[in-house]
């Protein structure tokens, strides 16, 4: 699944993150999660090394996998580790069949690959959040003294300045990315725990093989197996409906700025209509909003999944699944689209001026560029 | 995007609907409102007979169109009709150009084919809701007289039957079904209205072409154009909701009553584990409980978008489509997993009277097979 | 808890809705559903009629019960039915004290009694969506020929009508109205089914003693106990969820319309400002959009809590309590808020009219009139 | 609105939050905001110190403001500060009137007293979230070795032991818990800007104001009014729902660990039945999961309103409001009950190997007892 191949992947699936939650991603993922167990476990004795890299080359070509058969087999058991752990021990020399998935069990696999998907998504969406963060702040700069009529309640309030409402979008983006890359690099872990989470299967070197995972993968070391304890999934949600949220307001202000009553700003690149030849939608900005739109609904059904049962989940596992990778992608889209938004943005500061003339608000507007100043200082825009 | 081919569609994405939500229904959706559209026109005059046909013959072969090449062309007006309007008028001889899209604009015919999209997704979906009904009415009858442990609070309660219970399952079942049937039936219709929703192209004939076309696509009729008047999304939405909630009170029942400290139940095509090889788990009424557990967050993302602006929104239209999609998909999926989960149900009832007389439980059960008779003639279980 | 003499309660809470469903509003309906409970027990032979009056008497006097010692004795066992039941017990004479709450399980008294005040939360509601209604129809028939700027994507597209508009407002308002009725009169049912749900404690009597109860309070008769079959509240829920979204719909229109930069609307009785003395906010249609706005997420709740175990809820239940009483007092005072934005709506025709002209777009609006009429005649507003 | 006086506080609204969150509550915080502007405008010499002092004395006697007459007033203008500002006025000496409220907006009151409002609701909640972590550390400790049957899917996998599980219980609570210090620390900050946020009434003294404010109140010193950059409410709200989901996932064992098939945990404190005299449920972790269970639409809730218009939103404020207050209350509601069932939980550590012993299940379990240890140690459970 492609998204630029798809009916309607270049609206909903905007930008890098699609390709990078999707099925290939997802296999190369786990086969990578395989590979670094078989070799951890060599590494500290419990596999002999040449089986763990007979495992590991095999795991380094995802290409010879059949990401379908892989994903039929899925249906037996409800998960698509086993028909993979089934493939790769048949697709190893025999004698390394046995360093194959060793001591693990499938959600360990699948959280650490969906956990390795997941930071690896997080690259493309942050650096589409960093790019708006760097058009707001430089809109800020360069419209530092641009007066312009503030509106609250969508009704003329007092002046301001396009500066100083560029900074606000800039505070939104800039907490949103620093709170996803927190997670990302502290709560993003490695599982793993073996059948029932104790780690059993490894003695004594369970703790260095959970430490040299998540070296190898790059990813945070747990002080437990996390199987049902999913306040990582919380948190990763949290964040990224936070960025949803930022992306909106940017992209709901500028839909309401290119009104043609208001016309403050404009789409560069406008969209059109097929019932109407010259019209000229900010249509970037509509399809922002419209992807950050899905997001609250997934974070809820993620927050609603975090009480699973026991040692591992009767369905609740499951459920984290499809709301996570849509959750992902529509985030990224909004990135992506307010992004182009930015990129092709229109500022009409002459308009901005006259309607604050016709307005008749009268008001100090002294204090704004400071304050802008303060902001791009404080928000470390070294932009 | 084949389900059966990815990597999570055989959990997340089982039975019909998935295809039935595809790209290519998509596309042969949008094909055939292109058609009827052409078509009504020419039985009202309004179009040149020949030019509807030719512009019909050419929709009729959807295979002829490119979806990658449609779908990336929306990226520049943010919706798929546009492209393919273009597409279509490139493919009609060029004396039919003209009637390609007359009058309509891109929401009518996105609009129109959704609703047939989702009329065609509840085929499947209703018929393995009837399959489970069908089922929990067979085990309402076999087991009017089984006695069982009632369980309240998950604490054992008092006595009950089997055929009670089952026959409390058929209700939320067929519950869901007739409300998913009503909406269905009456508000899932057909949309046009042109560029401001006025029918102004079609002078006065606008009314009985939206009347000719929900004909001839065997939807409802619209008292007037609803580009912003979502409450058939609502309604549809609502419905899916429900029903999902039905197959998971069902679903849930089943994981609890397989617990081997139960053992009441159990999946006759269990799933194994890649830890523990002899594990048997309830695997279909699992994935239901996964699959089930999706549908209220896509709920609330489409009833949060229901504020349409003016004329036509700019983002909440776009923000309807993936969770409709989605929506649809993993109702369907939940309903395909408890079809199986009931398909393949091995009920003990010889463990059900043991458990009920190691709970010391005692209580007349005189009544619970007449209750179970008369809820099978109330829900016309002529099954 | 009176919304109007709580700090948020007018912005909140407005209208009936908060009152009918508060705790006295709880309390009573609890008493005469235990009131109903017994005099339908005395029809049928069941109870001495003696004691059964003695019970209704006790019951039709709930102001002599403490609410607060009711309440706080429901934290011993999770629900207030139990401490009701012994102050009732304690209040009627002893030769009556088994006719309380006989065969009855407490899920049995609270479920009804939510049904009971749900269908009285709603008559206020349907009220004040029935007045919206009605607004939306004369303003329709007056605006019938009032041309005005139709836009679409927050951009002027085409002329339309600003009856056109206000009968898209009606047809919305009149679905969610018809659709609230329906669930009122169809799926708000009594509760009945004793401990687990056989009505085993009725013997041949239990089904008529359903009907009684139903008869008597104005409810539904249900096929079955519902105590863990929950679609008759992810009915209510979405149809409200629906309610809310329609309401939202309106009054976001008119917040966009009362821009001054459109100016198109006014609202007669605008809200001030802190800082701002002179600032006109239509502030009717702002709080219907914020009340509007809770919904999507409270039907998420319900819809989210619908796997209800076994014969009785291990936490679900009492997971509806909450998000439905808010669901109803949000909907209500949405419903509300806007029947005062319309009651108070200032309509600017000339301004439609300058604004049209100085867009330049030019249109057939012949078509509209007719349309108005059509829709007017459609949704029988006899208005 | 005193929780415990309320037919549902006790059960819904347990514990300290709903007080802290209480209209008096609110009242209370509104006035100290009021009172530090006048305090720290006099501190830079913008007011008159004893004017300050006046507005400061009278804000420091909330009893004799009228909640209900405030309230009602904000139906005018949608929101409580243009009434209490009014009623301000009328209380302090005339000649300290002009120094009321003097530069701010009610967003900026209402604003940094909410997050007074929920920086002191966050304690009640932190020390029953903490108290639980205890209780966790302590049962995972004394149970070290306790071996038990592990459980996935519901169905009996490998031993485990109760430590182990309890110690997965503790890293959930302590990650929600050091989420929610972070963001009440981090991101809970004052709100000034005046009508526009250009901080224009203040001239130099703005950002010396913004800091002496939050110094004062002990909240965060932002870098920029975030009257419409809305992350920080975002982030409260994806931490609480993280609580709520922590709190769920151990609520959930609890509940399945009290099955009388089970019988490994009561509750030393069960709640009964109006229809079963005997019957014995674990009513506070069932609370506890109802509680948790209304967390995820609220969350939704508030990540759906993030997209504030322009200066100041047009209803997404007003849509903050109630789910903010009831997300607070029913978080802390749960945390409360989960606290309760800690306090009285009975551990049945021979019925844990007992069943283990029946399920003939082996396994090594040497490596559990340190892994509990280490976990401990880096969830600095110093308890």
């Amino acid at each position: 699944m492609t998204p630029s191949a798809s009916l309607f992947g270049a609206v909903l699936a905007r930008g890098e993150v699609a390709a990078a939650v999707g099925d290939d991603a997802w296999l190369t993922a786990m086969l990578q999660v395989e590979a670094a167990l078989a070799q951890v476990q060599a590494f500290t004795g419990l596999l002999d090394p040449a089986a763990a890299d007979a495992v590991a080359a095999v795991c380094a070509r995802p290409e010879t996998f059949a990401v379908g058969v892989i994903g039929a087999g899925a249906a037996a058991s409800g998960n698509p580790v086993i028909p993979l752990v089934e493939a790769l021990r048949a697709a190893v020399p025999e004698a390394a069949a046995g360093a194959v998935h060793r001591g693990a069990t499938s959600q360990d696999i699948l959280d650490t690959a969906g956990m390795l998907v997941a930071t690896r998504a997080l690259r493309p969406l942050l650096a589409d959040l960093g790019a708006c963060a760097d058009h707001a702040a430089r809109l800020a700069r360069e419209h530092r003294d641009t007066a312009m009529v503030g509106r609250t309640l969508l009704r003329q309030a007092a002046p301001t300045t396009f500066g100083l409402k560029a900074a606000g979008w800039l505070g939104g983006l800039d907490a949103a990315r620093r709170r996803l890359e927190q997670v990302q690099r502290e709560r993003l872990a490695v599982q793993l725990g073996g059948a029932a989470g104790t780690l059993g299967a490894f003695g004594d070197a369970g703790p260095d093989l959970v430490e040299g995972l998540a070296t190898m993968l790059g990813l945070a070391e747990p002080a437990l197996p996390w199987h049902t304890e999913r306040t990582r999934i919380a948190d990763l949600a949290g964040a990224l409906g936070g960025a949803a949220g930022a992306v909106a307001k940017v992209a709901r202000d500028l839909t309401l700025l290119a009104q043609d009553e208001v016309n403050e700003v404009a789409d560069a690149a406008p969209g059109g209509s097929s019932a109407l030849p010259g019209k000229r939608n900010p249509v970037a900005a509509i399809c922002a909003v419209g992807c950050a739109a899905s997001a609250p609904g997934l974070v809820a059904n993620l927050l609603a999944a975090m009480a699973h049962e026991h040692e591992r989940a009767a369905g609740a596992w499951h459920a984290e699944w499809r709301p996570m990778r849509e959750l992902l992608v529509t985030t990224g889209s909004a990135a992506s689209w307010l992004r182009a938004a930015l990129d092709r943005l229109r500022v009409n500061p002459d308009v901005m001026r006259e309607n604050l003339a016709r307005s008749g608000l009268t008001g100090d507007l002294t204090t704004a560029g400071p304050l802008v100043d303060r902001a791009l200082d404080a928000l470390g825009a070294k932009r």
